[in-house]
């Protein structure tokens, strides 16, 4: 049998069958009806798991083409922002913001560590002008979840009037998200992550303050332009051909994730990573994140010592199947990831654990064998919340 | 029975039953050896259509992203460039120059036109500091198509270093295109035109002298960056996290493209496009298009008097099943469009001349019943240059 894999990295994730096959329906015209509903399904489902009774926008593009979008559609060149860096991601959102001519002012938090409030605030504090925070909700990198919440409460403590931009690509239905009631003004997300649905599109809620700025916004822009798109959604269209097939399958993903319902998605996502991080620490490895503030999407875990990351990686591969990450940039010879995201199972999370068991031991490593296993099944038997 | 359609539309066009197929395949890891022999196997085969030896980049968007990266990429703000503009899409070109701060030189050919060697030599002639041309390969709004030969080699005589960029969107497969014996600078493509693969991903091919240019090309880009796609392709990767199903679909596409050949998908598309033009004349209906360059990819038709093109195509669709566009802005009421690109056969063209005539009359219009199949009929029954 060649290797039956279980794809555990932060993206892409695992796609259901129903969602695989719903992406080969026949193609249809995106100017005609069939495709408006289509479009309006799709989008109030993304409204639904979003939290937002605002507009949510869909391009066709990786998360980091919506990462664009948010930026150029709300700011003028020299326009003042702080990007929060906690990680590469974060690090990719302050570049993008810069290629178009903002003015980056930068609190780099070390990387394993969620951006305390208060560090925010005195920021903001110390640069009142800003006029646009940038936040990483789930650091991907570094398996760091942001306290998004308690983060925008301070901005808009001290800054009333800033624009909230938020890379969510991997937060969204993997940690609470209240779009509206957080007051956020650009959420990005990526169907790759815990949508269950193949990488090409990308969402963003748009707030009315985001409108507003999106007026005066002198950033260039065309294909990701957002009052164009917003024009064509009054048609339920796009204004450039959407990724048809890409939009079947979100519609189908959509359906599984609405019955599971939105917070039952997270809170599996919760059970998920806490059974990941008891096993690891029963093997005896640490993690990178701060305690505390670990993401339910990913794990990153630091190799044991005289163990490289890559040799590591290479035997869950070769000999087990199981497809993990590596390290961002210079952390590739300290950590490696598991992906826990999207349409993951517990089985999936247990069959990992013993792969690595496995490979510590066939790379030297004493441990006692099924204790990582045996702390996930602690987790996995705890009654889950539903039956509480 | 519901509707079996007819995707008679200048795109997304109809898909292969095995590319259909081919989309559902299990996700892979986007950094993994699975997915780098992926990208090699379709970009080989993109070169390949595109006749080319240079490098050729693939993007997650629609073509519309296509050629924002290829203005982005190539030019600085300021930067004088000639429009050649023949339609809706050349329009769009240009806009997008534009928002980028170009300084657009605009030749703009009357609707229905393909534009004429002599007049863009002439705008050269008096724009001699244009350092790019923007040229439609095949304008898809109006059914032309330009004779990008002959432009240019009249641009290559007036402006021997102004770069060629070209959208090709339509055109590449469904006419003759040489970018390397054209030395055409940048072509842009779409896979959901005649590559027979949804919609979602752009191809551009990129030229010595347009690599050349991108090292002082000041146009802000992060997305669609070509320099930072170059790197990664020497891994056999993308920067950021392709649409891995629709590569999936397009490597099969490209295997039955590749099969036919290149010259015979080429040939089939000129075929078919004879037989719906000698169908529409026999119908008594008139083309859009100005005679001698008609597209090969779709067919303008006037409505004929007294008929509105709106209500002959809801006719076609919901009596017939057979969808096709309408005319681009104030065209809409002078106008419709036959596409036949991409998975179209002969057959499908005879249904959709018979439902045409059946619609036409319908609608109270006289024509001899069987008559524009019958001067389709006449065309599949000469020999094809294969037989010949």
């Amino acid at each position: 049998m060649p290797g039956k894999a279980l794809l555990m990295i932060p993206g892409p994730t695992p796609v259901p069958e129903a969602v695989l096959r719903a992406l080969s329906q026949p193609m249809i015209n995106h100017r005609g009806p069939e495709y408006a509903t289509l479009q309006r399904d799709v989008l109030a489902g993304v409204r639904e798991v979003y939290h937002t009774h605002g507009d949510v926008l869909i391009f066709t593009a990786s998360g980091t083409g919506g990462l664009e979008a948010s930026v150029v559609n709300t700011l003028s060149p020299g326009d003042p922002v702080l990007a929060v860096t906690i990680g590469a991601f974060g690090e990719r959102y302050a570049q993008i913001a810069a290629a178009y001519g903002a003015n980056v002012r930068r609190l780099d938090v070390p990387w394993g560590r969620a951006a305390a409030p208060e560090a925010v605030s005195e920021a903001l504090r110390r640069n009142p002008e800003v006029c646009a925070v940038l936040l990483t909700h789930n650091e991907t990198s570094t398996g760091v979840l942001n306290d998004l919440p308690a983060l925008a409460r301070v901005i808009r403590e001290r800054a009333p009037e800033a624009l909230i931009l938020v890379d969510s690509i991997s937060g969204v239905l993997a940690a609470p998200l209240e779009t509206d009631a957080w007051d956020l003004d650009v959420v990005v997300a990526g169907s790759q992550k815990a949508w269950m649905t193949p990488p090409g599109l990308t969402f963003l809620s748009v707030s009315e303050r985001a409108w507003q700025a999106n007026r005066t916004a002198k950033m260039p822009r065309f294909y990701f332009d957002f009052a164009r798109t917003r024009q064509w959604l009054k048609k339920d269209q796009t204004p450039f051909t959407p990724a048809v097939s890409l939009l079947f399958g979100l519609r189908e993903a959509l359906r599984l994730i609405l019955a599971e319902g939105v917070d039952a998605t997270i809170r599996r996502h919760i059970r998920l990573a806490r059974a990941v991080r008891a096993g690891v620490a029963a093997l005896g490895l640490a993690l990178f994140a701060e305690t505390g503030r670990e993401s339910n999407a990913v794990t990153a875990v630091r190799a044991p010592a005289g163990i490289a990351p890559r040799a590591l990686r290479r035997v869950l591969r070769e000999r087990h199947h199981v497809i993990t990450a590596g390290g961002p940039g210079s952390l590739e010879s300290e950590i490696f990831r598991i992906g826990h995201l999207g349409y993951v199972s517990e089985g999936d999370v247990l069959a990992t654990l013993a792969a690595l068991e496995m490979t510590l031991a066939a790379l030297g490593r004493t441990a006692p064998a099924g204790a990582g296993v045996a702390a996930a099944e602690g987790v996995f038997a705890e009654p889950s919340e539903a039956e509480a």
